[in-house]
C-alpha cells in the first residue's frame, strides 16, 4: 500500500506558507495581542451598514451564494465606471491572484516581481512553477522601468506591481503608472495591486482603460473597506481576461455574507472617506511615534507606515520582536535593503498609544542586543 | 499590443461551468423560484447558535481569519475521534477538491469517476489536464468495484467515490466501502466525497482509519448543518497528505464568520438531528407526493430524493422544465439512464405543498410535449 502519487511540481514545493498569522503567534505566546497592527487590517471596521448586511445575511446562509456575483458585479461596474463584463469577483486579491497564475504560467514561464513585494504572489507563481524574476526596489519604491526592462529581457508572461507599494507604503506618480501600462511588452500582462488605492489622492490613482488586454487591475475590501476577513476581491480588466477566470475559478467560492457585506459596503460612500480620514490621522501619529524615538516614517500612501529603524535588517528584526514581545504586533519587510524597517499598521488612538509606551523600551532592549 | 498568453492547456478549456445557480435562473425568468428545492441546501437553516455566532462575528470581520484554522480544526478533531493533523479545513468541499485535483494531477493522468457523478470533480479534473475515465452507474449505485478494477487497468493517481451518491441518493453498505478503501490500487487515492454522511443511519457509515494514506474523506457544513454559502468543507486523512494542501491552499481563503459558524454549528448536536429527522420527514412527504402521481422515489440516504419519472431523459428534462415555469427550482442527473430522473431536495411542509401542487400540471404539460 503505498501513498498518493503527486506531480513533481508539488511534490518539490517546500512547505512554507506566505505569513504566519497573529493568532499562531498568540497561541505560541499563551496571550493575545494588545494592539493588532501587523496585517494591514483596518481596526475602524467595516460600515454599520455592510455589518448589518452581514449579520442579516447570516440567516440566508443556508443558500449557496449567487455563482456569478451578479449583484456585486453590476454594482462595482458602476462604481468603477466600466461594463459588468469588466469585472471579476473572487476571494480576496489572493484568490485572484492564485487564479491568474495558473492561467498564464507553465513550468519555467518567466514571472517579475520586486523583490521583497507581496509573497503571496510568489508562493502562487512557486505553486505553479514559474521561474520568478525579481527587480531590486529602487529608493523604496517597486521601479516600473526595471520591471518592464526585465520583462522583456525575459520575455515575461506577467508582471506582478503594487500601487501604492506593500510593504513600504510608497507609491508612483499617476503619469508613471499609466506609461507603464502603455509599454508592458508583447505577450506579457501587467498585474496592477491597487489594495491600498483608495487611500491616494484622487489625483495621484492612475487611469487605464478598463478594456486594455495587457492589464489587470486588483482591487479589494480587505484595505479601506475592513473586510479583510471576509474575502472579497475583484478585478478590472478587458472582457476576454475576465471571461477567463471563468475556465478555473470556483464558482461558488463566495460566501453569500460577503457578498452582501462588500454590497453594503460599496454603498457607504460616507463611512470610505471617514476611514481614509481615521487613517490619514492614524499615520501622522504613528510618524510623530516614531520621530520621538529618533526614527524617521517613510511617506506612506497606504493604511500603514513603514519605519526606518536606522540599522540594517538584524536590528530591525531584534526591534520588531521586542514590540511583539510586548503584546504590540506588527510586521517588516522580508529584503535588504527595505527590511531596515518595520511596518505599523494604522490603528486607533488607544492602538497607538500602547505603540507609543512600548516602542523605548522596545529600541531600548533591541539596542542591548544588538 | 497583444493579450496575455494563456497556459495551452487553459486555452484549450470549454467556458463551460458546472452548474447553472438559481439566481441565473431567476434573472432570466424575471421572478424569484417559490420553492427552491434544486441545489440540496437545507431550507432548515443552520443552528441558532451558528446565526448568531455568525451575526456577531461580523464586527470582526475586519481581521483575516486564523490562516490555520485552529479552532475549528481542534473541534472537528476531536468530533471525528482524530487527530488535528489528520483535519485540514477549506473552502467547502469544492475548494478542497480543486486543490486535492492538483495535487495530484498533471495532464494525461488517470483520473476515475461515475458517469453522471458530481460535476465540480469533472472540471476541476478537465482543469488540470488530467484524463477523466467514466464508470457506469449500476442499478442507480456507484458501483465500488468497477470503479477498482478502472483504477487498476489505467493506473489511476484518483477515484472520486461519494457515499452517499449524488444525484441518486444511494448509498453502499459500510462493508462494501470499507473493502473499497483497503483495496485501492498502489498509488492511487481513493476520495470519499461523504457530504451527506449525516443522513446516513448511524451503522451504515463506514470505518476507515484517518491514517489511511490511500484514503482522504471529505465532509462539509454546507447539507446538514445548513450553511452552503459560508464554505466550509474539510477532509480527513493520513498528516503527510494533509500536510501537503499548504504547499497549495489559499491560506487566508476561509472567511472569519464562516469560521465561527463552522465551530457554533458543530457544537449544536440537537439541533443536528432536529434537521436530519425533519430531513427525514420530509423524504417521506417528497416519495408520497411523485406516488400519488404515479411515479417512484428511490431510496434516498441524502437530503433529497430521486424522483424517477418512467420514461427517458428527453421527458424528465421537460417535467424539470415545467416544474422550473411554475417556479419550483429542481435538479436532474445529466447522464443516462440516470437522466429519467428528477431529483428535489428536501424541503419545508410549504415548499413540499408547492411541489405537489404543480408536479400534476407539470406532468401533464410535460406528456403534452413529449
Amino acid at each position: 500500500m503505498t501513498g498518493p502519487r503527486y506531480t513533481p511540481l508539488v511534490a518539490s514545493l517546500p512547505a512554507t506558507v506566505p505569513f504566519v498569522g497573529p493568532e499562531t503567534q498568540e497561541r505560541l505566546q499563551g496571550a493575545p495581542f494588545r494592539a493588532r497592527l501587523g496585517a494591514n487590517e483596518s481596526v475602524f471596521g467595516p460600515s454599520p451598514n455592510a455589518i448589518s448586511a452581514m449579520a442579516q445575511a447570516a440567516q440566508d446562509t443556508w443558500m449557496y451564494g449567487d455563482p456569478e456575483n451578479h449583484d456585486l458585479r453590476n454594482a462595482l461596474a458602476k462604481h468603477e465606471n466600466v461594463a459588468p463584463g469588466n469585472i471579476i469577483v473572487g476571494e480576496g486579491i489572493d484568490g485572484l491572484l492564485g487564479y491568474l497564475v495558473r492561467m498564464l504560467t507553465e513550468p519555467g514561464d518567466a514571472i517579475i516581481t520586486s523583490d521583497g513585494a507581496y509573497p503571496t504572489f510568489n508562493f502562487h507563481v512557486a505553486g505553479y512553477g514559474g521561474a520568478l524574476h525579481k527587480v531590486p526596489y529602487r529608493d523604496d519604491h517597486e521601479d516600473p522601468a526595471a520591471l518592464l526592462d526585465k520583462a522583456g529581457e525575459v520575455d515575461a508572461k506577467l508582471i506582478y506591481f503594487a500601487n501604492p507599494d506593500n510593504p513600504m507604503g510608497s507609491w508612483q506618480p499617476p503619469a508613471v503608472v499609466e506609461d507603464m501600462a502603455a509599454n508592458v511588452p508583447p505577450g506579457c500582462l501587467l498585474v496592477l495591486d491597487e489594495a491600498y488605492a483608495q487611500f491616494l489622492a484622487a489625483g495621484d490613482v492612475p487611469r487605464i482603460a478598463a478594456d486594455n488586454p495587457q492589464v489587470i487591475r486588483m482591487r479589494t475590501f480587505s484595505k479601506a473597506y475592513g473586510m479583510a476577513g471576509a474575502r472579497v476581491g475583484y478585478g478590472i480588466g478587458a472582457p476576454d481576461l475576465i471571461m477567463a477566470f471563468n475556465k478555473v475559478r470556483n464558482h461558488f467560492g463566495m460566501t453569500r455574507i460577503s457578498q452582501a457585506g462588500a454590497l453594503a459596503a460599496l454603498g457607504d460612500i460616507n463611512y470610505l472617506a471617514e476611514v481614509i480620514g481615521r487613517v490619514s490621522e492614524s499615520r501622522t501619529r504613528i510618524a510623530k511615534i516614531a520621530s520621538d524615538n529618533g526614527l524617521a516614517a517613510l511617506p506612506s500612501a497606504a493604511n500603514f507606515v513603514t519605519i526606518d529603524c536606522g540599522r540594517d535588517g538584524t536590528f530591525a528584526q531584534a526591534v520588531l520582536q521586542q514590540l511583539i514581545a510586548r503584546g504590540v504586533f506588527v510586521r517588516m519587510p522580508f529584503v535588504a535593503p527595505q527590511n531596515r524597517c518595520i511596518r505599523v499598521s494604522a490603528g486607533t488612538a488607544a492602538d497607538l498609544e500602547i505603540l507609543a509606551q512600548t516602542l523605548p523600551d522596545a529600541l531600548d532592549a533591541a539596542r542591548a542586543t544588538g
